[in-house]
């Protein structure tokens, strides 16, 4: 399936918008937006660890790091620190959000997540039923997952030295065979999709921190994604070429990544984005584009045009993949860009996040 | 090599000190000595950890889990959070802590570390530059092991919410072939080697926050301990039945964990544990128990008594082990406890540590 009424060019169209990214500020000191999975993450990346530690598992920037051990077989390892606030949120808690994050970020290369770390930071004065708390919904998360938490580790500060609770996980999965998925695996002509709605993570946050201003009923969509990549690679592995769930910086963000890495161009249609009314009306109020809002749910797959409507069928009959949808397509025109053809029919750049909009999502 | 000139079984010996361990405060917080990695540790992991997460790989209680892959090969995957304070110590800081703590953890499971991965947690207001340090220090850290730093995250958190820099480090490393190391190897005859002096970090941690009272030259001894691992194999890996690195809590932590794993008993004599003069200066007027002060470079092997000396002069012909000296042995009686023939002739129950002494040592 391809995409329609598209046929327009990436190099033809009318754009919209700013093209140059914003400047960033030359701090010398880490501030908020260094942690938001932008631009500024980014810069941070390449300036102080890539150069450090450059190797080529490390620079790939997937989502995991691949490696081959010595009896040939492929191993996925991604690793992620988790400081969520607050600690209890509509949908999910840190432990549910610290589990799923890592299960997928190990999905998103193709790989079966088999065991996961968690290494804990705990202030001073936390009350230990609440870690009790966070502690059974990891377990039950990792059990929904199929994943064992094979080691820990425990560590306390002096009150006021953290925020309650701190969880960095790492997950370490087995690639199938045969699997060759990547941010950088995007071809011209492949077909975008999105498995759900988008934004409910970040705006189910705010909600909890008592920010929304109003009240309703969007729960963040914290879930493992595992089963779902099963599903979807089920229906055709080979033409699936990208998976890469949208988390901090959103789905702007992520697929910023993937033109980058795929050196493609990306163009999406702005009305087949699915986005729950509540969501965009939280938006709305706020200020906020929900390309740019926290999932903790959702992935993105960028699949070869003939596979398209198989693999949405799949997606579409697991659990976590009902409303999926295709959002887009992948274009050799305007290389490392996202363009998106907006709802009332002009084509506008849709960079990716430069600074920080809500701390603390993940 | 036996040890000499003991030869009186711990039946027998005429008991000092208290038996009995310290009850625990019946806290519903947490508190600093749940971060001791003693008696209130474990007690905090027992009951919170090992309750929900229950699985063979994680309740073996060794440094790292053992985890087979479908092709039959055997990880080693540890994980540990950092937050030592201050972040620059003499001999070290929390970027080669980080780096050395989870490859030594790997190594003493005789596994052969290859990858790691580091999850940042960076306080608002951090300078970059400070930063950068600290992952320098780790990349130097990383060649002396020999591994690559394949994957990381970074979150920022508010002013106020963190103290600066938090390093969680996952390793992963694979077993050789017919090594079978674990807490629980030990075995009645065996021999108990100390790779080196004891204490030395704790110390110099100390000294960097200005509590010591005191000018020393105390170096932290953080090092890499996979070199010394591979020598001493070399020596006579089916003879070595236990390795671990008495980090927290100390050696006398280390080798009560060590004695309940196992089921034996372990006979230590006071006066052939190394403690430099300084450090037990240091001690002495701070009143602690060297036992009990925390190391980052140093390993305690339990091995055969036919393959000890072989193994002592193994390590001692490494850079690591220079100093590495014969403490003690495993008895059979009293399984669980470790027991010291102290330097006046008497002998007295070394208990685990219960509390906190040094807190965010590590």
């Amino acid at each position: 399936m391809t995409m329609k009424p598209e046929n327009q060019s990436l190099q033809s169209v009318n754009i919209e918008g700013p093209v140059c990214p914003t400047p960033l500020p030359h701090n010398d000191r880490i501030v908020l937006g260094h942690g938001s999975g932008g631009r500024m993450s980014h810069d941070l990346i390449a300036r102080t660890f890539f150069a450090a530690f450059s190797n080529p598992a490390l620079t790939a920037r997937d989502d995991a790091a691949r490696l081959l051990t010595s009896s040939g077989e492929q191993l996925a390892i991604s690793t992620d620190s988790h400081v969520v606030s607050p600690l209890f949120f509509p949908g999910g808690d840190i432990g549910r959000l610290a589990v799923c994050g890592t299960v997928n970020d190990v999905a998103m290369l193709g790989a079966e997540p088999l065991w996961l770390t968690a290494g804990f930071i705990l202030e001073e004065g936390l009350e230990i039923e609440t870690l009790q708390r966070v502690v059974a919904s990891m377990q039950a998360a990792a059990q929904e997952a199929g994943v064992q938490i094979v080691a820990g580790d425990t560590k306390v500060v002096q009150k006021g030295k953290a925020d309650g609770l701190f969880i960095t996980t790492t997950g370490i999965g087995v690639i199938r065979p045969g699997v060759n998925i990547s941010g950088a695996g995007a071809r011209p002509g492949d077909v975008v999709i999105i498995s759900g709605p988008i934004g409910d993570h970040g705006i189910a946050v705010l909600q909890a921190r008592g920010e929304l201003g109003f009240d309703s009923d969007i729960c963040s969509d914290t879930a493992p994604l595992n089963g779902l990549v099963s599903a979807l690679l089920s229906a055709n592995a080979a033409a699936v070429h990208v998976l890469r769930d949208p988390t901090r910086g959103g789905l702007a963000t992520t697929l910023n990544e993937i033109a980058r890495q795929s050196q493609v161009g990306i163009l999406l249609e702005e009305d087949r984005i699915p986005v729950r009314p509540a969501v965009a009306a939280a938006c709305e109020m706020l200020g906020f584009d929900p390309l740019y809002v926290a999932n903790e749910g959702k992935l993105v797959a960028i699949v070869a045009p003939h596979a398209a409507q198989d693999v949405l069928d799949a997606m579409r009959s697991h659990a976590y993949g009902t409303e999926a949808a295709i959002i887009g397509r992948v274009e050799a025109g305007a290389p490392g860009q996202v363009l998106m053809k907006t709802a009332i029919g002009g084509t506008r750049v849709v960079d990716m996040l430069a600074g920080e909009m809500l701390p603390r999502i993940c």
